[in-house]
């Protein structure tokens, strides 16, 4: 049972959920070690100082910062150079039965939204950050690039702009799941050339990256939002040329993720393919890495009831 | 003597000057052949239909578009996908007692413009498109690599905005003409990390690139504001876990380039280093690839007279 530091509080884990980065991080991707994930949904059991606090269902933001800093006194939190970040960098994460959580990081989930939503918050509010920072205008032709957990979240997320969305896919189940979501989905081939104004690329891959190249147009945007493994040979020149801007994008703002949910204008309930107790975490992992596999959850208060 | 087409006019070259990327058509890295060179300043000669420009002192845009298509439409006249760019892509280029411009490339030198001020209209356009893409906040901090011909604009451009502009430069003459600009200077090994709001880029290579990866802070930007020879391999998951934009930056804007031109708020005059009779055209070429030179003028008005 962790004790909670100053300023920290103890959470007993509801739900938590295995993406890419968790996958990654078990094939040695990361130099971390302890344990992994940091999308979780809990209940706080101890909040010294904050009784208030104690029994709210809380969802947290995985960036552990100073708050003094340059960065974090811009409003750049999740850059504080010296950063924990929860079960990716030097902190414990949240597959456990129980989690220390620094007060500041947790956010209250409305009654409305239920646990299975509410573990989606933080990667929603990862796919929000696009927005955050590049603006999706509503006549935009959008270009998506992968429909994995992450995508089908940056695909609901772009589509409440009204944009023209259409998703690249490769698996037909995926692809049943995006029509359900009326986005207009295309192969790989029908990816043309300078015809979109945006590009979100949630491959994380050198082809995936050379695809939104094709598809973007002159003076188009290229978000990157995936982690790409290793170096990609980029020929700057046509960035250049073609006036192209490539824009990284990390964590985003968890309210906007919460309001959605609250107003049900995203259900990430299609995207969850299956529930495992931790006891079975293993096994979890080995689901989660199948093709066509999306969301697996994993429920750690079914391992203490 | 070159017959201007519908819709063009006949132009005397007054000044044109020499660019790095004609010192590149040289070399042969675009496949260009023809008169090369695309910055000018000139009188109009002849103009069917449009008598009242005759005599006009005038600068070109270099890009020909055409005008209908969804680029050109759009705003994008620069990035129309069959344009011809004068002296460059498959239109003869400045170099030349006369040359025929489309009249629309066209715009009028007021006459407090002398001619040595007036042929920086098409560089200095080019330095000005960074701020048509990227906003320069007054209270940023600016980091400019590279401090040649275009980056001494680029450098007059960005400091008219306020901002606090640092200069890397390597060549002792070169760091003396910035510091006549107010520009800090430092040198290559005293740029910190994570330090600068906005890098611009002008060195056009992998050594610059990596400078300015190494320059800029958390969600900061570059702009690629030169022309890279081949592939640069690039760590894009360095890029999402920054959440730093890159944005590749080419043509500009003339109107606002003869504004600040005829208002004197740039002097592109300490740029010049040499000016040489079109006759001597080689020569200027071999003096413009001498390391400290910055802009050579071709006069080839003074051929004809």
């Amino acid at each position: 049972m962790p004790k909670p530091g100053s300023g920290e509080v103890l959470v007993r884990v509801q739900l938590a959920g295995i993406c890419a980065t968790d996958l990654e991080l078990v094939r040695g991707y990361y130099a971390f070690t302890g344990v992994p994930d940091h999308e979780f949904e809990g209940e706080v059991l101890e909040a010294p100082g904050e009784s208030d606090r104690v029994g709210q269902r809380v969802v947290g933001e995985i960036n552990i910062s100073c708050g003094k800093c340059s960065h974090c006194r811009a409003g750049r939190r999740t850059h504080y150079e010296r950063r924990l970040v929860v079960g990716i960098l030097d902190r414990e994460g949240v597959f456990a039965e129980f989690v220390t959580m620094p007060l500041e990081n947790l956010h209250a989930v409305p009654d409305s939204i239920p646990d299975e939503g509410a573990v989606f918050t933080e990667p929603l509010a990862a796919a929000l950050e696009i927005q955050e920072q590049v603006q999706a205008h509503p006549s935009d032709h959008v270009l998506l690039i992968g429909a994995g957990r992450l995508g089908k979240l940056v695909a609901r997320t772009l589509a409440l702009t009204g944009c023209e969305l259409v998703v690249v896919v490769r698996r037909e189940t995926l692809k049943q799941l995006l029509t359900e979501c009326n986005n207009r989905t295309i192969s790989v081939e029908e990816v043309g050339e300078n015809k979109f104004d945006l590009v979100v690329d949630t491959s994380g891959s050198p082809e995936g990256f050379a695809m939104a190249k094709r598809g973007v147009r002159s003076r188009g945007t290229i978000v990157l939002k995936g982690t790409y493994k290793g170096y990609v040979n980029i020929n700057l020149s046509e960035l250049v040329v073609e006036e192209i801007t490539l824009v990284g994008s990390r964590c985003g703002p968890f309210p906007p993720a919460l309001h959605l949910l609250e107003n049900c204008l995203i259900d990430p309930a299609p995207i969850i393919t299956d529930y495992y107790p931790l006891s079975e975490g293993i096994s979890a992992f080995r689901r989660a890495e199948q093709p066509g596999v999306l969301k697996v959850l994993l429920r750690p208060a079914t391992d203490i009831s």
